[in-house]
């Protein structure tokens, strides 16, 4: 796009008389100074101009793996933990990247007076080691060791509710689950590698979380003199030390479901009823500070859509359209209008700008094969952020960086092909009831699955990943069907397709950091190949070490109940039975959305740039269906502040705004880790902060009383 | 003090040779001439300079009291209804101030555009409203309709622990009341008089509210072109909405008792037992802000002395210093501790320095018999605030304003004779039980009361009346002993002493306000005058409204419980006992205590005025001893803002700290109105916000889910 607007100003300029160009050149060239003298302020790869950037060779380092390793093992416990307790795993990598900093620099610092020194430490190793700290820890998530995985096993088939049914269950053993990983993890891998320049480069996604790690990143590295960046590095610290220590004051409060800030009914408790509450997150506030204004619109009208319409009119069927003895929680009840109709969007939204970049690209090439003088670069529109259309010199040189050690594309769908070849020959011994046509059946859908998830995270900072094993479950179940043993069938469809999906966000997180600290991509996957290897062999393990530890691992109301296996077990179950299943025009619904999130799309691309900036982002719209419209109220927060700031003062905003940001996202991001080892060591949260309605209030002070 | 170091300072330079004298004078006048210009942009009254002030009598205007009166009404109906619901009565001196300004504005813009305006509006004029309703609506609280007066009725005696002993009653009729208020309420008013000078001139003292009350009052004077005071408008205003919705919002989580954010507990569950906790208050931070820093950590170190120390360790004597079985709230128990000492501290700090000011003025006086030249300011030290020492022009100009028309000493004594010989005739006619002679010695002992609380208000901003009240009942209750209507007595000399203590400060933080408005404190003593006669009509009359509108007025369980008007007759009926009937060693530690008091006073009169800072104040520390240390801890936090931003910009926390402070406390306090309209209009907070242990929050879970 910025190309094309370049051409036509050309255009323009030979219409006016040559006094007015000369002029107009004059006007045009001062302009340009001052706007470099600006930029040079501002501008982060200036203030690191002087700084080598190493070869991706010299940023693959011994000592960054040694380190990476360590905190691997330590993330991989605190995330096996939190599987098996509560189910609910936070994003580490800011952790990683903090971590990482801190145990080189102070092993170059003891080199350095030791005069041992022979390579020093640069921001590119830094997120080398942040990237295979998360591709191995990753894998402790996406592994299902808390969810499809051990749902299988037989503790967990005995508590499903298919109680009268055959029990069919897998129980884990180290081997199968290590030889599992392996021919399933390393796909999502190749299949990111493609995907990255459109993501990064062209679509111009903010991706969060990268980003802020990568300030975070950066601002470690900054090299002494720039007053600037030391201003912001000043800001990032203050309200990383905010977000932090807000993190930790909120946790003694927070003992119990509905305890603490997180469930805090802002706008009353009907609305938190609907979810619609400020849950005082300062992750969100961060993010949404981060994300362009659009998206967090677009958050928030699917959850006013959804949660403030859509399903509370459904609720009003209740008896009709779906059973009323339903628990909440149950698939074939509310719940399953809320997943079913939230996949559906995300894929109309996902599949149609992955059929566009597709045609773009091939459009591209059969123009480059016919004009060999045209530049390859297919022109898509940059829908997410309307602030990039000027590119200044931090987006030449990073573009540069990212795009200079490439991976060939051959290279990547050749390794997807092979793995894939591997994984179907030996998916199948390992589960008997998984068909190698199902596989192949994952594997032609799951890059389109990986794209759809990589471009809502970037947007959003949400990854999906086990929504679309959930779909997995559903479609790979009902096929298999509940004789051929559908349930382990789907459990296991489940986990290939979450370890692509999971992987492909993850993984183009990082790629976002690495792209803002000029970390070389070729460099990027080596690490998280290594890093991917790693997480095989140390998960499973791990995993082994609580199985053995702790015999009543898996039953409810034990200290380690793994909540989701379960959950995921009778999601097999439900999945067996097919399509016809689910409620009542829950199918009906699905397609008008899939259709309308298209629409929507196309609506936003034929209206031009300008009047598509005020139209809600469909995939964005959709995340909300499913979690609810609290965590959009913190990033509208964050538009708020970011907004008003700007009125205020525009220049101190775009100075320090990502610096706020970034330090928000971080500083809670880091309180994780504490807080995790505190659940490890069996600290529990001391209070509960209650919100009870007056008259429930009054009957517990009765109970109490008594 | 400053005219006794000046002095010195001139004999010091006698020693010193001309040259150096010559070289001294010059930076002297260099450095008086920069101090100049830099007040000249801070100080408010060189702002007002152009402004006349209008005589006292101007300032005197019908519509004033027509205002006041309108406003009268409406806050004797909130108070009135808060009496009789809660108890609980918060202080509305801000409301009266603003809601002043907003009428005669209104009223004044009106009669300017049809061009029969015939007096401009001043701060004067707006500060005698707001004394006068502040005078009218105080008698709604220190007449006891909701304590002492209305707990001597049959209703409240019927529900009182005494079952067994004889009822004695007086019910409420308008003609008794309205005599009784009319006798008494007039003393305070003549009893604060002579004080005015030595507390605000002489020591002082900050008198929170009424300092953030004048500065509203100023700030909506500010004449146009101010750069300053315009900037310290838009921050009081910045500040102000922000109490005033922090205010708003809590209110929504406030539903019953330990509810919502005023009970929360920071420092966890145990810390909130000892009423160790940080009540996100607005006002008291704001408090803080504007109270020396030696005020609020002697609250803390009282605080700490009290709640963290003594209490806890009072309480293992359980079983043996006092009865086991006594709820918390039973004077013969840990409750007799705490009140007793506190007010043991309290008379012991109160009459060291009001005899202190006794020999000092006679002393003075003596002087100035002697040698007629000398000026008659007696030499106080001024030993609250450390930053007062060079009297700037403000300081200048605004006492010469407050001492220009004086009330003669005379009249004073005169007036409080005069009524109190009146009140020694009648009383004895509405209770029979209250001897003359009671009455004689509350009379001779008031003054120093009065005296002890405007000077603990003054330092604190808390109003301690209702424990002098409380001194009064068990005295006066004893000494007329059970058999000969010991239990009316006490209430009624509770009453005569409440009203003569809580108008004292009351009006002073009036006259604080007064002071900084240069409001005449003869205009204001008019305003007094006539606020306190029509609260004694209207107070009265509003009561007699509720108590014919609602039969079950006082019954407990009903919409208006009046709960404090059974606490005081229990009181009263506990203080006919007798001292004998204190707790175990009580009276002992009281004499240790009132020891104390006046032994650190002592020891911070002779160390000198710079160790004396760092010696706490025995009335400022006597304060959480009943109340707790909560609200010391919220001004503490005022206290280390206020630090930290001078650390930061000492000339910015200085200009604008006031303002800051300000709005803080205005904010809250005008949410005040809107919340007590609220609770008329039977509009309850819809959430309550609790906390609980992880145990009990378990079984309420259970409860709840059963």
């Amino acid at each position: 796009m910025d190309h094309k607007r370049d051409e036509e100003n050309g255009l323009g300029g030979n219409y006016n008389s040559e006094v007015e160009t000369e002029h107009m050149k004059k006007k045009e060239k001062e302009n340009q100074e001052e706007k470099e003298e600006e930029e040079e302020e501002m501008s982060v790869e200036r203030i690191f101009e002087g700084k080598e950037v190493p070869s991706w060779r010299e940023q693959l380092t011994v000592r960054a793996f040694v380190v990476s390793l360590v905190l691997s093992v330590l993330f991989t416990f605190i995330v096996m933990k939190l599987n098996l307790t509560t189910g609910i795993i936070p994003s580490l990598n800011v952790s990683a990247g903090l971590l990482g900093f801190f145990f080189v620099s102070v092993w170059t610092k003891f080199l350095d007076k030791s005069g041992l020194l022979n390579q020093p430490f640069t921001r590119q190793e830094n997120t080398v080691i942040q990237t295979c700290v998360v591709a191995s820890s990753g894998i402790a998530f996406s592994g299902g060791f808390g969810s499809y995985l051990f749902g299988m096993s037989q503790i967990i088939a005995k508590q499903s509710e298919n109680a009268g049914g055959n029990k069919e269950y897998k129980n884990p053993t180290v081997a199968w689950m290590i030889g599992f990983l392996f021919v399933v993890s390393f796909l999502g891998l190749f299949s990111v590698v493609p995907l990255r320049k459109i993501m990064i480069v062209d679509f111009k996604l903010t991706y969060p979380s990268g980003t802020a790690t990568a300030h975070l990143i950066n601002s470690f590295h900054t090299p002494q003199g720039a007053k600037l960046a030391k201003k912001q590095v000043r800001v990032l610290g203050k309200y990383f030390s905010f977000s932090f220590l807000w993190g930790f004051f909120q946790w003694f409060f927070a003992a119990g479901d509905d305890c603490g800030f997180a469930g805090f009914p802002t706008f009353g408790l009907k609305a938190y009823k609907y979810k619609f509450f400020f849950d005082f997150s300062a992750t969100y506030v961060g993010v949404g500070m981060i994300c362009p204004y659009i998206v967090n619109i677009s958050l928030l009208v699917g959850g006013i859509l959804s949660w403030g319409l859509m399903w509370p009119l459904i609720e009003t069927r209740k008896g009709d359209w779906y059973p009323a003895d339903l628990p909440s929680s149950n698939i074939r009840g509310l719940q399953g209008y809320k997943i079913f109709i939230a996949i559906a969007t995300i894929l109309g939204d996902g599949l149609y700008n992955f059929f566009k970049v597709l045609s773009q690209t091939l459009l591209g090439l059969f123009y480059q094969l016919q004009y060999k003088n045209m530049s390859g670069v297919p022109p898509i529109e940059d829908r997410s952020s309307p602030r990039s259309s000027s590119t200044s010199y931090n987006d030449t040189r990073r573009t540069q960086f990212f795009l200079k050690d490439q991976i060939p594309t051959s290279f990547a769908i050749g390794g997807y092909i092979a793995i894939a070849a591997i994984s179907m020959a030996t998916l199948p011994h390992i589960f008997p009831q998984l068909k190698w046509y199902y596989i192949l059946v994952i594997y032609l859908v799951a890059p389109t699955m990986a794209f759809c998830n990589a471009y809502g995270c970037g947007l959003t900072d949400w990854s999906l990943a086990s929504t679309y094993g959930k779909l997995a479950i559903f479609s790979i179940g009902a096929w298999a069907g509940a004789a051929h043993g559908g349930v382990i069938a789907g459990l296991a469809a489940c986990g290939v397709m979450m370890n692509i999906v999971s992987t492909a966000s993850d993984l183009m997180q990082d790629f976002k950091t690495g792209y803002l600290t000029l970390a070389s991509p070729r460099s990027m996957f080596v690490s998280q190949f290594i890093g991917t290897a790693m997480g095989c062999v140390i998960s499973p393990c791990v995993f082994w070490l609580f199985y053995k530890a702790f015999p009543d691992l898996g039953q409810s109301g034990s200290e380690y109940p793994a909540p989701y296996a379960l959950v995921y077990h009778n999601m097999a179950v439900l999945g067996v039975e097919g399509i016809s299943n689910l409620p009542k025009n829950c199918f009906t619904l699905c397609c008008v959305f899939f259709g309308a999130a298209i629409l929507v799309n196309l609506v936003r691309d034929t209206v031009g740039r300008k009047r598509a900036q005020f139209i809600p982002i469909p995939m964005a719209m959709a995340i909300p269906f499913y979690l609810g419209p609290y965590f959009a109220i913190d990033m509208c927060v964050g538009s708020l502040i970011l907004f008003i700031w700007q009125r205020i003062n525009k220049a101190k905003a775009e100075a320090f705004g990502p610096a706020v940001a970034s330090g928000l996202i971080c500083g809670e991001g880091i309180w994780t880790l504490p807080s995790s080892i505190l659940a490890l060591a069996g600290i529990k949260q001391p209070i509960c902060m209650k919100f009870l309605s007056r008259a429930t209030n009054a009957r517990v002070d009765k109970f109490l009383g008594a």
